[in-house]
């Protein structure tokens, strides 16, 4: 059954916390597998393979940034791109449920406020959780 | 450095397919142990770990349904309600970039029309990507 369900396909490609975290570190400019390393603190061989599975994906593009030495670096696709407000979301569900002690804020450049993500349906600009939705499964 | 990020504290109890998985089913009322782990297609021994760790996370809590046989069902807390809106935002994510064949739809109740996800910044109303944020690191 599962086959048929979005939220189980999307974690498919991007399911766990690595993936997640690596998204986050190149939306933030860690593009180079030594920055995601010492910024993430992962085991080299677990990185190799979480890249290579966003690339697979198609969240991630590899592209060429010198060629003498050759080395490369990581981008977000559309894709990847798509999948940051999600990040997002996660960080206000995190500032509100696991916000004790220092944490690092989100704010707007131009008005310095908090961001606060919220989910909405954007058919009809109401927060997802407070209109019933039902589930409806393919022919 | 991560300790300090939002992102990664979330991620730290719910950062993986299973976690969030169970969370989508008992919102749509797979409340059981049975049922979570006949819809999920998982090991026993995963499927208890996770529902183990959710529970300590405060995203679930166990109730007792029946006195004889003693059974007990597992319910959403505010933090795993607060966790949903995000499974809605992914699913959103599965539509767009993982929409070939069949899939099942999520559709507002009322209207019959079908979810379009979107994360805003409930500050200012637009959506997470359109304007220029910052990250601000505690003192």
């Amino acid at each position: 059954m599962d086959e048929h369900c979005p939220v189980a396909r999307s974690l498919a490609c991007v399911g766990d916390r690595w993936s997640m975290l690596i998204l986050r570190d190149v939306q933030r400019g860690m593009t180079r597998f030594d920055q995601l390393r010492a910024n993430l603190g992962v085991a080299p061989n677990i990185l190799s393979g979480r890249l290579a599975s966003l690339t697979a994906e198609g969240l991630l593009e590899k592209r060429q940034y010198s060629e003498r030495p050759p080395r490369q670096e990581y981008v977000l696709t559309e894709a990847g791109r798509d999948f940051i407000p999600i990040l997002t979301a996660i960080a206000g569900w995190g500032y509100k449920h696991r916000g004790e002690g220092p944490i690092s804020r989100l704010v707007d450049e131009a008005t310095g406020e908090a961001v606060q993500p919220l989910v909405i349906d954007s058919a009809n600009g109401a927060p997802i959780g407070t209109r019933p939705l039902r589930l409806v499964q393919p022919d």
